[in-house]
């Protein structure tokens, strides 16, 4: 039995297949060992029934997670896997490098990473190459949810969005003014809350402001991550993954076309194909 | 014997004086009702020497502080200030209403902020009009210490800085790429630690580079908060207050003058006007 776990900073999906056959699933709060000690990700995985009745069972793990780039967070986070997976062998790499599989397999090409957060890299085949992006959500993270969560707060909050747009958040969210700089400013768990406001992007999709919003992200993605990584790698595809990638790909591949660029496979979530991958 | 009082986010200006002469001054941690307790304010207050000395000669405090917009907020810094110093009769407003009096005493006006954080608003003589800005490093500030800050280090972490001022910067601080990320999302006090980078912009104010980005924060100063501001009330003056606007005059003049509008006064201590003002 094996598993495969992808990890982005807000959820980690997990499938458990046994001879090329998926037998469980599941997904539980994300995994960043970077943010998160041993004891909260052993917490995690206690909680959760499927992991438990599967725990003894499963002999290898193939583990994809953000805030995994560093060997040392790789094999700290193998250890804590080690403590609940006790018959396991445990690969780890970050989420960069499982969505660069996921949308690769084992050819060469550019990967871009639109979910909560965001990110972008050549994959050799092998490898992602190395850059200087994954800045997080007070630095970079530019067409991300964390980022589309953002701008729809700072827009509502100057008063920009048309009435109707204004209203429809209202009714859906508790947003307060005071409260949303309280929510933001003082208590924990900043990106989770600004990316939980990709639903309401998804729900009014056909809010012409909002698109508009979403367009603007995707320009900003395109000069800070994608046009770079193009520029130094001109003949290679270009793939994305990730949850904003998948839910707005007509908007995604608007942008690109407006920097003549075509975007080959949009996979919305890469643990299908990462588990596919490893099953076979 | 009177004080007065005008905090930022970053530090608290104190003077105090009797009959129109200064007899003490000192600069404590920022005072913010919003993101302080009482018990953090009086800890504060505690370990100055100076405050302790004339805590209870003083008889009149006009105290503003960032985060004391509401009324809530004002009553509830008023009374802490009132443990501290009990023969006081306290005034309290929020950093806006100092900044405004500090550039217009009793006249009509536009104050613009530039300190740690950034915000603007038409005073009408006696108090600052009503603004949906003021929020904060993560979802606005722009041009601010803390907005200059944020985008020296992503232009250095992106590998954009030019040789030498990355050189400069290396010197200086301790900038190693996950300590940095680590300070912003591990560690509390973001905001300052973004806004002391100030310094840096100071001490190199001859490199190119960043004159572009104080250049480039300032435009987003102007689009964001001074010409929706002048657009409303288009006959007024335009006057700046706070470290930034100070410190970089010449970039500021040069901004305003290619949106057309011509800034009266420039105060980067706005504490002395105030002292002023409630002298005489």
């Amino acid at each position: 039995m094996i598993a495969v776990v992808y990890s982005g900073s807000k959820s980690a999906f997990w499938k458990i297949s046994n001879e090329g056959k998926t037998v469980a699933e599941c997904t539980i709060a994300g995994i960043n060992p970077t943010f998160n000690d041993q004891k909260h990700i052993l917490y995690l995985l206690n909680k959760n029934i499927v992991l438990i009745n599967h725990a003894e069972s499963i002999k290898k793990i193939y583990a994809f997670a953000a805030g995994a780039s560093s060997a040392a967070m790789q094999n700290s986070l193998a250890e804590t896997l080690g403590i609940f997976f006790k018959n396991a062998k445990i690969k780890v790499k970050d989420d960069l490098y499982g969505a660069s599989l996921a949308a690769c397999y084992d050819h060469t090409g550019i990967v871009g990473i639109l979910g909560s957060g965001a990110n972008c890299a050549y994959f050799d085949g092998k490898t992602p190459e190395k850059n200087n992006f994954g800045l997080g959500y007070i630095l970079g993270d530019e067409g991300s949810a964390n980022h589309l969560g953002r701008m729809l707060l700072k827009n509502y909050l100057e008063d920009k969005l048309p009435a109707l747009s204004r209203k429809k958040l209202e009714h859906k969210y508790n947003v307060d003014r005071p409260l949303i700089l309280e929510r933001i400013y003082k208590k924990p768990g900043v990106q989770n809350y600004l990316s939980s406001f990709l639903d309401f992007y998804i729900e009014n999709r056909s809010d012409k402001y909002l698109e508009q919003i979403i367009d603007q992200a995707f320009e900003k993605y395109f000069t800070t991550y994608l046009l770079p990584t193009t520029a130094k790698h001109p003949d290679e595809e270009v793939h994305f993954v990730g949850t904003v990638a998948g839910n707005f790909q007509d908007r995604l591949r608007l942008v690109a076309q407006k920097h003549n660029i075509k975007i080959i496979t949009i996979t919305k979530e890469p643990i299908y194909n990462l588990l596919n991958y490893y099953s076979n």
